[in-house]
């Protein structure tokens, strides 16, 4: 089964949560399986998305407890390993997209050029090699081709 | 949702194998997330139980690559840790069952105990503080209790 | 004891290797202790630099093997998780230096940034944090002030 | 540079700290390079020991504080990842000495028997593929031995 990384910031605008919540529920529509951080923010809207489509989600978390995930998260897996669990999410992730995002993310997107992954952007860093997009279904449309 | 770690050797004989895949059985039909290092021996037969009964089956991989998964395994989490993995497998297991196993296995009874998760033991290491039982049903039973 | 990470491509062109040499050189003479990827490149020259004043270096590397080691670290760190000891090096320095760099560089410096550390950039990525420079003198100046 | 991991309890009693102050001093008169977890009991009576030789040692601190580390480590190596830190200590030794301990120490034994590598054990675990010995000069002659 595919999987999918959604990345982005736990503190995100109006604006991002419903761009990540619909790439969420296109992408569990599509069946695949959605990978975040497991918090709030970008991470809960495309869990969201994704879990009202019928979905299934992953929340790789940063701390010990699965109760810091977001409640729309199926399969919690705490690390305990703080942002070096970033690293784990882009492993666990055929492909990414990342959503806005601070410096969190932008480790992530770094960790995916470096190994060669798909990363698709939708209003987030700017940096070569991810492939910018104007909306959630140009973003799914991408991550779905074969590569 | 409850998630209980099967841990044990990658090569396993038939008795052992009989077992996980009973305890693997028993787990999905109570509703609880089986999380294993995703690859064969105890970890691919419980993986076994619990898809054919329906439930949801965590691999926590050694590798990159979720190739290595068995194929029973719904959920697989390549880490790239290689043998560090075994220290996630337990984190992200709020009780375990050892069945048989090696060094690998008493690296996760080690580390399940040093956080103060029940572990429970089917012909396995005997180890002050692992629970030992001598069935599937009675592993389940006590795995199941509240703590 | 000051530990500062030096971060930068395992390949490097003149420049960078020279600039990362009198880094490294003008580190250990502040008695710092030197903290890189352990490889080549960048990374070496920061060694060379350090090893020559008669400092401490440590290469935390990506394999399980020492041998993988430059031959001017002195404490080789080999942890078998890939590119994700790239949080580890960030973790084991007080501060950053990144001297060109490409995609495993920018992982560095996001999760230095995200993390709250103190990064200097000399002829690396142009992210809004960095403190930009543009000698290793002015670099090492900046990263002796309390912060 | 050789490396040997001195593992035990960060709670000691005074025999297993008179032990693995006598192994730390013994290493590093032997010019070996000793790893420990950084932190009190057997892992600072080691660094002790060795410290006051002359010798190099490192702590792999599991918290992602260098304050933490006990006053004779040298090289401190914060890495924020808890108890997972103990393969990290495994896979930076050559070899290693098992000096009492509880359960962290136990899941560097399996760690280390899991990759092949030598231990040795002063009353510790009694887990088969320990070497176990009944002095710190015997300790040291075994771990000095070629492979």
């Amino acid at each position: 089964m595919k999987t999918v990384g959604v990345i982005g910031a736990g503190k995100a605008d109006e604006e991002l949560i419903r761009l990540a919540e619909e790439v969420g529920r296109l992408l569990a529509k599509n069946g695949i399986i959605v990978i975040t951080g497991g918090l709030r923010g970008v991470m809960e809207a495309a869990c969201r998305g994704a879990y009202f489509e019928g979905g299934i989600t992953v929340g790789i978390l940063p701390t010990l407890s699965k109760e810091d995930a977001n409640p729309y998260v199926k399969i919690p897996i705490p690390t305990g390993m703080g942002e070096m669990r970033n690293a784990l999410i882009v492993r666990a992730s055929d492909s990414l997209v990342a959503i806005g995002g601070e410096y969190g993310t932008l480790s992530e997107i770094a960790f995916a050029l470096k190994t060669g992954k798909r990363v698709v952007g939708l209003k987030t860093w700017d940096i070569k090699g991810i492939i910018q997009v104007n909306s959630p279904e140009e973003a799914v449309r991408i991550l779905l081709k074969d590569s």
